[in-house]
């Protein structure tokens, strides 16, 4: 035996020791829907750019020690949607499209890696800044053949048995999948034993201890997601929030360790619109949340485990459309998302049905900074004016409809406009079959390092935490 | 001291001493010109639909043991060239756009990694499916302020002392820069001590020990590039055949290791194009000679690292355009590429001026699936019969212009129309800001799973084999 095999067989068996000692009690799955590494970068470049300077500023992620890919495709599909994606990722097997925490047929209810860590004795955080009963979040504690059965996700939260559940609210509180009338889902919850709390601040001075907690922001605001971070004000709830929030809830008093997820459910939103500005606000939120997850590890490093990864991408982004600079300092002007500028078109309308064409554009002008700080081309003010003639001279009311938004023609030109003056492109208004990163620090981060299968991505959290998965 | 932190410092202390020891012998830096991740994911994806099967079928490095991605903006822009791009991956600088080998002011000449592995006693290899002079082989032997100086470039081939340059052959062999008549670069490399052999099987039974040799297609054919893989024929020169000669001369009676550098240059001309077909054909192929490499490193595993990456991403390629699927298994029908596509047509038009659309259509048809194996739109369709009515009718000859090519209207509508129905989509003839993959293999491969900057790239390779660099 040479010197190198000595050693070689040494490090085996040190290896196999240590593994057995070391394992993360701490575990953050962060996952940013429809956030592929062009979302990513879009961010880091923007950052730089914004300060004048050519290359990018790391975000948080960018930093950690480990990174990989995987592939995202669902089974019945090369692309996948946010039910069987998120499956992948909660469950470790591939589904149809649609489907939630279970398989193809929905007959075979599958085990999340969240009831595996709960059997282990970890606290379970389930947390977005969209609804509960969102496509990603249902992923890990439901089990139903759509992601549309809103309710009957919801009505999985009691037997879960989870002690946090945090997002902007529930989409369908009082109505099944098939339209009935059903006892409201928060006096379910209630009775089932669950604290509601409400709003930016339930949780920052009270972690209730003892109480499994149902955590939204406002039941008689719009609860299919928190406000975009490019139209929050400071007093709106944010993912930072719940994240902050969570993180102090399912830690205090608990030397058991816990699992928490956390979804930037917003970005896939914004790049389903291609809203660039818009998406790469939503990056930089989602960042303080990997922020928040880092600081943690920081105080507990031999105790955390943090994979950051997404479902699929959104959009087809592309950090180029052709010449050789980007121009991404140009998004820095749009105030606020394509979905805001549609509503504050629609109150012009409502106010001044008449308006003119100076009013439009002074109004745009204001919110994106087309004509003021960036020339507009003689096309494409055509193609707004053409826009503008319909809708508010001839009445006709023209939208552009996105998964999740039916914009104004108007405002989602606009948009178009400031992202080809950016100099990104956008190949698609729906999800692509591009691999997803992953980025891991922490106990068994050495795992997360290869191309793999989205599927494997929670096997290799199970094996870090040797949980029963 | 608890166990866990005892367990650690050995391991500590043993990794440095396995490091001084485990060192790679032989190194591969296999370069993906233009290659992002959505183009090797697309050749994936290719291979599994293709058999119509929902999916991808992992190629050689989707195996290795690591991965990571880097940023790839160069010192004057986000978006870089060639020559910026290649310069970053063999020195370690960033530089200018366009410069070869230097400081962007082209004042400050830098050591490329292959030098440093010839200051080591290692043999070097520098090759090519371009011609030996083109921006990324350049980079790593020449210091030239412009990326076309090709004849300069080549002139600097001698003081290199590098083993063996391969590659299509010299773009400028006898005109300057400036276009004065030099002296021809097959006769001062002969003179200076070079040996050139021609064509596919030089180096098949004869690996000229102990000769430099530079290696080229062939004096008469086109030598700006080997064929598009998706247009070779069996008696075509192969990037794989060049991997292996090199593989062969570099390894013949010597025990002192080597340096392969092996660039698949023309992905991203057909990305430039956006001709997917012939780009996930072009992957593919660059494919055989990871599988080269791979195959040396399975028969010298203590000795040998891999790592593949690329200069930048070409063509912000998106695997969607819409639907919730791809249909790649339509590019299946794709022949030839565009280019050689725009030949037929140009044959055509010399040979019958006026060729009925039937003619024309047979020919697409024949060449690419379209109405044979593929339902073409109405819209699609007229747009095509327009542009035959201005070639064929009007004898107006249009073409579209890419980079690296000038194809008839016809051919680049056709293939547009064929990635459209693939659900594929590109945002730019040019490249792209997008991170670049890394893959390595063996030893050292640890060291590059990490986002990283492009310029990290060789630091690393230098730090795993202990180059003065």
């Amino acid at each position: 035996m040479n010197i190198k095999s000595f050693i070689s067989s040494i490090l085996t068996l040190l290896f196999s020791l240590s593994a057995s000692y070391a394992q993360p009690k701490y575990i953050f799955y962060l996952i940013g829907d429809g956030m592929g590494l062009n979302h990513v970068n879009l961010a880091e470049v923007y950052l730089a750019e914004n300060k004048g300077r050519i290359g990018y500023e790391p975000l948080v992620l960018s930093n950690f020690s480990h990174v990989g890919f995987a592939s995202s495709n669902s089974k019945s599909s090369s692309i996948t949607d946010s039910g069987a994606g998120g499956t992948a990722l909660a469950v470790g097997y591939k589904t149809k499209n649609g489907v939630i925490g279970m398989d193809s047929a929905a007959t075979i209810p599958y085990k999340s890696i969240a009831y595996a860590a709960k059997e282990k004795g970890l606290k379970v955080g389930i947390t977005s800044s969209v609804s509960i009963d969102h496509a990603t979040p249902a992923s890990f504690y439901a089990h139903q053949k759509s992601r549309s059965y809103y309710y009957e996700i919801a009505a999985e939260i009691p037997s879960s048995g989870f002690d946090l559940f945090a997002g902007s609210g529930f989409v369908s509180p009082t109505k099944s999948f098939d339209k009935k009338d059903v006892s409201d889902i928060y006096n379910e919850l209630t009775k089932k034993g669950y604290t509601i709390v409400y709003g930016k601040n339930a949780l920052a001075n009270d972690v209730y201890n003892d109480k499994k907690l149902i955590w939204v922001n406002n039941k008689t605001e719009k609860s299919d997601a928190l406000k975009f971070a490019i139209d929050q004000k400071p007093d709106d709830m944010s993912l930072e929030d719940i994240t902050r929030g969570a993180i102090k809830k399912l830690s205090h008093k608990n030397n058991k360790g816990f699992f928490l997820m956390v979804e930037g459910g917003k970005i896939d939103w914004s790049a389903h619109a291609n809203d660039g500005a818009t998406t790469l606000k939503e990056v930089l939120d989602f960042n303080k949340t990997i922020q928040a997850a880092y600081e943690f590890y920081q105080k507990h490093p031999n105790e955390t485990l943090i994979v950051v990864t997404a479902d699929h991408e959104t959009g087809g982004l592309a950090l180029g459309n052709g010449p050789s600079s980007l121009n991404t300092k140009a998004l820095a002007h749009q105030k606020v998302s394509q979905g805001a500028l549609s509503t504050l078109i629609g109150q012009l309308r409502k106010d001044k049905p008449n308006a003119s064409w100076e009013d439009v554009k002074n109004l745009l002008a204001a919110n994106t900074g087309l004509w003021t700080s960036l020339k507009v081309s003689d096309d494409d003010e055509e193609d707004l004016l053409d826009a503008y003639e319909k809708s508010f001279v001839n009445h006709e009311n023209e939208t552009t409809k996105s998964l999740y938004a039916n914009d104004d023609k108007i405002a989602s030109l606009s948009i178009k406009i400031l992202n080809k003056i950016a100099n990104i492109g956008w190949s698609s208004s729906n999800h692509t079959a591009a691999y997803v990163p992953i980025y891991a620090i922490g106990v068994g981060a050495e795992l997360f390092n290869k191309k793999m299968d989205n599927t494997d991505i929670p096997k290799k959290i199970a094996q870090a935490a040797q949980l029963n998965f």
